[in-house]
């Protein structure tokens, strides 16, 4: 399908807080800093924005402070906001909605928030989404993210150093970025000698809980030259929703995320990408744990099923390999608050795109995939963006 | 703008479930329910819907069982499912980014899906929800939506007697819908001689909270014709997110809800409607209270601000009257399942304009509005449609 500029969408300006231990700041007060700062970046106001879609999996009971919560803090009264949620993909699903808009023709200028707040309040919501229905209480994430990886070692003789050479990867990268949670390196010997969570996670595998916001302006792509140089496109996005009961399905081999295949098959489709090794440049991706990292190569097509443990091992996925991943330090290293962390990896793409990532900066950045995974593995939203010449 | 059929979005198939006290079915059997009924009415199979959008305000704790919960049900795997949560507004607000995304191309056909449980559980969520955070404890939606009453009665002059027209004239309708919560007459005496909730508000000025599913099929409007024979078009929609905190705003004068006023302008200006009372058949409307229809009728631009109770008095918006609002009932007697409520209104608009609606029946019914309202008043989103030749 060939489009005009005017039927594209561009991202025109993006910003994050810096993502920790927030205590200092309300859910509200993240909105402001990473809303105000996206227009920033943009060069827009707040009042230039004509609609907004906010990406939060749990600002309170039931959802009962979402838009109304960004209408205030962005003084943003009378306008469109939309709160999209999806599991842990809620951040990019709420880019991909907010994209559709603008490709509609409905909005020349739109803006995507994301904002979580998981450290400063008694343990629940999140933590308790573990407990899986059909399964004794207990099982957190680590422990059901846990079943697969075990599974996976078991079939393809994987062993823990591989997955520990994910958190040195991505804890280096993280060690390069200001904004990032830890920006501590690890070595493989720590790695390894942690504490064990859920056999095969140790600590240093799984990802901590994070508080942080990030923001996104999208534009017409007929308008974007008016508000930046570089002209950065949605090359194409998925969304993909399995079944939520993986664990008794017998048809899940437990060895990967079928949602994260489909997502990309879709993402590519409308990219029309056939080869992502070659023709996709750097990926921020969904390592809630270590392992899901080695399973995120596979499943989205950079190499074989039950390869992913030689790309960690042959460092193609470093930030000086042939297809980096993580750049940020992922959410391993750069943190998890859930609804930001999509779009925390659009602001991520962008900055590598524009060449203004720093310590980091992946080598002649032209195209960037990032990738969402929610609920026990079973939603997956890929986004894939492109710098135009 | 002048688009072509190729932009616009059709709706070809609506249902709902009988709403009330569903203690038989669980939120995924009202949506296995409403999901493959809708498909039925469209002609199609589920296999040929190629994205969904799920409205549910409260499915779980912090959203833990939306998306996924709607693959299972549906067998919807692989394929993109987004929730949206805006307050009670949730519903229409799921139908506006369904339609965009086929807008903008995206998708040919899609499905929206609203569904809400809210008797079969402890009292929490919803109920909790209403516990406003700046003011005591106790102030619930009942309590809120009064102060607004009272302010506003005491300005125009109104009294208890003109809200319980409302009352009368939605369960006289719903009396006739074999899908409504509640199919009783009520008398003006039985409801003005009702237990008081929250002064000016008795047992029978609030609505009923109720399980209830409601599904449409949206279609690139080019391609409805292989469906279905009449042609139901999407002819605008909007959406305003006011302050959260509108009883503490100076600016906020409690005689009306600017949300919805701003919807409607967003509406009106897409379909090009400039007078609506001329140009808009009928209307659902958000009676979450008999006063709320009130002023929804001087928001909505029906009536000058004050002359609301007039227009109940002389039988305008009645059955019978030149514009009905809430020929389905309303939220007062056919029920209020949150997520639901705004597909459920998308399900009578299009039975309305398809002419089969049976004894409640608007005449004439070539354009329809529905009103969702949400938040403490400060969410509103405005759908209108409208049939074509």
């Amino acid at each position: 399908m060939t489009r005009s500029l005017a039927q594209e969408v561009a991202v025109i300006g993006v910003s994050c807080t810096k993502f920790g231990e927030n205590f200092d700041q309300s859910l509200q007060e993240m909105m402001v800093e990473a809303g105000t700062a996206a227009c920033q970046d943009a060069g827009i106001s707040v009042d230039d924005v004509q609609a907004a879609w906010l990406g939060t999996f749990s600002p309170g009971f039931g959802g009962g402070k979402a838009t109304i919560t960004l209408s205030d803090a962005l003084k943003m009264r009378g306008r469109p906001i939309t709160r999209v949620e999806n599991y842990c993909a809620t951040g990019t699903d709420a880019f991909r909605n907010a994209a559709a808009a603008v490709a509609a023709g409905k909005y020349e200028i739109v803006m995507v928030l994301g904002a979580e707040k998981l450290r400063d309040r008694a343990v629940r919501g999140l933590q308790r989404e573990g407990i899986h229905p059909y399964l004794e209480s207990g099982s957190t994430a680590p422990g059901l993210f846990a079943l697969s990886a075990n599974r996976y070692m078991h079939t393809f003789g994987t062993d823990r150093r591989t997955l520990a050479k994910v958190a040195v990867k991505n804890h280096a990268n993280g060690a390069l970025n200001p904004k990032a949670h830890f920006q501590t390196k690890v070595t493989e010997e720590q790695v390894l000698k942690a504490q064990i969570i859920a056999y095969p996670f140790g600590l240093f595998d799984c990802c901590p809980t994070t508080d942080g916001a990030a923001a996104a302006i999208l534009c017409r792509a007929d308008l974007a030259s008016k508000f930046r140089k570089e002209l950065i496109l949605l090359r194409g996005s998925g969304l993909a929703v399995m079944s939520g009961k993986p664990f008794l399905d017998p048809t899940v081999d437990y060895l990967g995320f079928p949602s994260t295949t489909a997502a990309a098959q879709q993402a590519y489709q409308e990219a029309g990408i056939n080869d992502p090794v070659k023709e996709v440049d750097f990926c921020e991706v969904h390592d809630c744990f270590t392992w899901t990292e080695i399973t995120n190569y596979e499943d989205l097509g950079f190499c074989k099923k039950g390869e992913g443990g030689k790309f960690i091992e042959e460092g193609r996925s470093a930030l000086t390999g042939d297809v980096p991943f993580n750049p940020s330090g992922g959410l391993k290293s750069f943190g998890h608050p859930v609804g930001a962390t999509g779009v925390r990896m659009i602001y991520e793409i962008v900055t590598q795109l524009r060449g203004e990532a720093g310590a980091r900066q992946v080598k002649d950045a032209e195209v960037g995939l990032a990738h969402n995974l929610g609920g026990p593995g079973a939603v997956a939203c890929v986004v894939i963006l492109g710098r135009e010449a």
